[in-house]
């Protein structure tokens, strides 16, 4: 692949008073960024002279002080970029990354602290991420809030869920802006973790349009190491401030200079298919990091675990036990309750209709010890997953499923325990490879351990990122369920083939989603990863 | 070893309301236990007819209820142990373990649950145990405050230190338990992470010394994924109260049954040495779980540390970073500020020293990469535990030392970087033990990462056992320094060697302790493992 990229440097000594102006590529797209009241960075854009996003703030605040204001400009760097690269997977065979960028380069007075802006304006929208460059007066520090504003310039409607720090397993609900903290309570269903924030907040990817038929998405990009963003709506005016997924002090980030958040990107077009259209959440994140990818192939897959979602049967193998000590248990001496869904007969009826049907693969829920008492009593060692039950015999479904020129897909349920999970993962993936399971779906239900953490605050984040790392080592693919919503991250790891991070097709057993829900999935949670696994049901 | 046990069942169908009574094998010591009020478990301590703990509650706050009221008394069992066993090392060849042992069994009749209390009473002293049995009612439980008592008799004089979450660093005060109040304050020195709980809280062991000449310890015994406790004085009635350290929702311990808490002892005799002469601690925890202890040995060693303890040399390498990426920094492009304690010319001349001298091992601190901004920052991926300093040459000094015969420690700090340390430890270990190293000093220098963990809760307690059980599989010895105070674990995993858990040799440059400091520390800190490492200085 070619990188073609063509440069223009112009450096100000100097910000002017009425900011300072990036045009995309096209020229229908313009970010203006300015020192208001000479000080406080913010910024604005248009599209073919309407506003899109008004005057808004940029900045922080840290637990020593507020970065938000104080602040001069030094200088100003552009850039044009414009290359191609090839996804290692995904509809396309190469992706044209096409922009105007802006690095503003600001010094706070007041405490003699650096802090860019880097702008990339797309055709189809702007991509913004603050960056810190090593320096004696920010070497270590701590971010409590993110101050960065989205303000609307009319009371558009969105599509949105509540913004939750453990759950993205919402209905959506179509409504104007300004009947958001009307229609909160009533949007928000029960999950077996969920902590709501605020009456106004809301999920990114949020989607919305205006009256005058523009379509404007707001979402991040290339979360890493940082919390996930939420938004919560001030609807006297309009505006969304950002919202970071706390730590278990309170505190929202922990950062390392030299450093950079993620990027916050609006995704801006005339049809709503312009919004599928981007690419700019894969082109905000760095290429892959993983040299040889030939072992990365996504494929259909059928899964063992409709069945246990209807109730038909289950993931637990016995009643007799009142509760499991998975280190020390034998359940070859304990009798099954007859119930068990994964057992080598019906894995076997899985795998014939794999063959029959032309699909690659069959995921197995419930195979290893562990779900008799797996969710909702804070157990640290919940799985080890590495031992099955009695009743699934792994090394003849591995024979025969290779026989049948299927492949097998690991489960992976944490229940939400994370240090058990990184504790036994390298034996985990181990098992893995020595039994010719190549892909995991991984589960994060429940309350996190350790306590006091939530779904997507810094350290899960962290967290999530780890085990698609450490994967890839092993090269093993992952789709991680209730893991944190994706950020086009794919790109630098094609080996998070997917994430189950919505409300999924499990619902239809719960009770349903809205009729509108599978449609609306492409302009929200899609926007982060272009894929999602749609489990097929079983026969 | 050959297990000598005399076993006497006694069951009783109610339990007479003026308390049942346990005598130790001499008979001089007796332990009576009652439901005060019909149903509220106490029990109280004799020696010689002299009175050592007042009646005293037993029992436990749960979130969702009490356990120390309601009960009654299904049955009692009495048993008389006695046998000996043979520590893998220490003074002896051979310890004595003979006790009788009396356990109530109880039900609480307003919730059904059943917990036993197993008393043993020892010549030289008493350990209480709580155990649950596995129950429908009480399958997995959160406990929030245990209750036990420690009634004294009178204004006894203690050997204390200020109770903490996370040193246990401090000098002791010898006063009368009525002055703790007033003295605590000024009984606190800085510590690079602490936190104080109480103005009348002190830890255990707890030393004490009544008027009459009892001699009266109190502590913990096999300190196994439970919080440690600390003891709050009610200094209007001079009864103790247990706290233990609670974990960053405020919760104490999340329990499965079945299960037990860690024994409580209460150590008693005429003479300061009846103390010291107590295997209590020992005989109350498990039977070794190695196999093969072989290749356990403890060693005299020296250790490059004073050095920069003292401020003549560094352990960091340079000053040209203003912040280190361990995993991708390369320092051996960057510049030396010469004041490296660890070069491979200074570690020669340890080992050189150590043949010389007789000294089986030297321990190098500041070998590894990190040390430049290791402390204060909060920093998750503070060190890697394999990548050397530029002018430490690891091979070369594994070869140096084997010719001299000398044996090389590693050193792993964590600075608190707990999930950093277990992500790690497995390739830590194997390093280690591809060059050589058969024995590593941890450390947990300041606050705990994840972040609102304390030193001592529940959570860190399994983590020091989950290094100590891991070194064991790849047969390395543990010396674990800022962890919490031994419990006598030492006998169940002879490879934790040692524990610098309490204000050591390095306070000789911080401006020194008591005169007294060592010849109490064999009461105090010494109780729960009789080995502390004094290090060698530095020549």
């Amino acid at each position: 692949m070619k990188r073609l990229s063509i440069l223009f440097f112009i450096i100000y000594s100097c910000l002017p008073l009425w900011g300072e102006e990036l045009l995309s590529p096209d020229g229908r797209l313009k970010m203006t960024f300015g020192l208001k009241g000479g000080d406080t960075p913010v910024y604005s854009l248009e599209f073919d002279g309407r506003r899109v996003i008004d005057t808004s703030r940029l900045g922080f605040r840290l637990n020593d002080g507020g970065m938000h204001d104080w602040f001069e400009c030094i200088s100003i760097e552009r850039t044009t970029i414009d290359n191609t690269w090839e996804p290692v997977w995904g509809e396309e065979s190469q992706i044209r990354n096409h922009c105007n960028e802006m690095t503003v380069f600001l010094r706070q007075t007041s405490s003699d602290r650096r802090m860019n802006i880097r702008f990339r304006l797309f055709n189809d929208g702007l991509g913004l991420r603050y960056e810190f460059p090593i320096q004696n007066s920010l070497r270590y520090f701590v971010i409590t809030e993110e101050l960065t504003e989205f303000a609307m310039s009319a009371d558009h409607t969105a599509w949105w869920i509540p913004g939750d720090y453990d759950t993205q397993e919402y209905d959506y609900t179509e409504s104007r802006l300004s009947h958001i903290r009307g229609l909160l309570r009533s949007a928000i269903s029960d999950n077996l973790s969920q902590t709501i924030f605020s009456d106004t907040g809301v999920q990114t990817a949020l989607q919305m349009k205006t009256d005058d038929g523009l379509y404007i998405n707001i979402h991040e990009a290339a979360l890493v190491n940082y919390p996930a963003m939420h938004l919560i709506l001030d609807d006297k005016t309009l505006v969304f401030k950002s919202h970071l997924t706390p730590d278990p002090n309170g505190d929202a980030a922990y950062m390392q200079s030299p450093c950079n958040t993620p990027w916050r990107t609006i995704i801006v077009g005339d049809e709503a298919t312009d919004i599928l259209a981007s690419r700019i959440t894969l082109n905000l994140n760095e290429p892959c990091k993983i040299e040889d990818t030939s072992w990365i192939k996504p494929c259909k897959y059928i899964g063992v675990w409709w069945e246990m979602i209807t109730g038909k049967s289950e993931w637990s193998y016995t009643n007799d036990l009142l509760s499991v000590h998975i280190d020390t248990d034998d359940l070859t001496s304990v009798k099954t309750h007859g119930r068990h869904g994964a057992t080598t007969e019906r894995v076997k009826q899985y795998i014939d209709f794999a063959a029959e049907h032309g699909f690659d693969a069959v995921l197995v829920e419930g195979w290893n010890i562990g779900w008799e008492d797996w969710f909702g009593n804070m157990k640290e060692d919940v799985f080890d997953f590495v031992t099955p039950y009695p009743d699934f015999d792994l090394p003849h479904i591995e024979t025969y499923a290779k026989s049948k020129g299927v492949k097998m897909i690991m489960h992976h349920e944490t229940s939400g325990a994370i240090r058990n999970y990184e504790r036994r993962m390298d034996k985990a993936y181990s098992f893995m490879k020595d039994h010719g399971y190549d892909a995991v779906k991984s589960g994060y239900v429940g309350n996190i351990i350790p306590k006091g953490n939530n779904h997507y605050n810094q350290s899960m984040i962290n967290h999530y990122l780890y085990a698609i790392e450490k994967a890839a080592e092993y090269k093993i693919m992952v789709n991680a369920h209730e893991a944190v919503r994706p950020t086009g991250l794919c790109r630098t790891w094609p080996n998070l083939i997917g994430n189950e991070s919505a409300r999924g097709t499990e619902y239809q057993a719960f009770g349903g989603s809205k009729p509108f829900h599978v449609s609306v999935l492409p302009f929200t949670r899609l926007i982060g990863g272009r894929w999602i696994t749609l489990p097929a049901f079983s026969k």
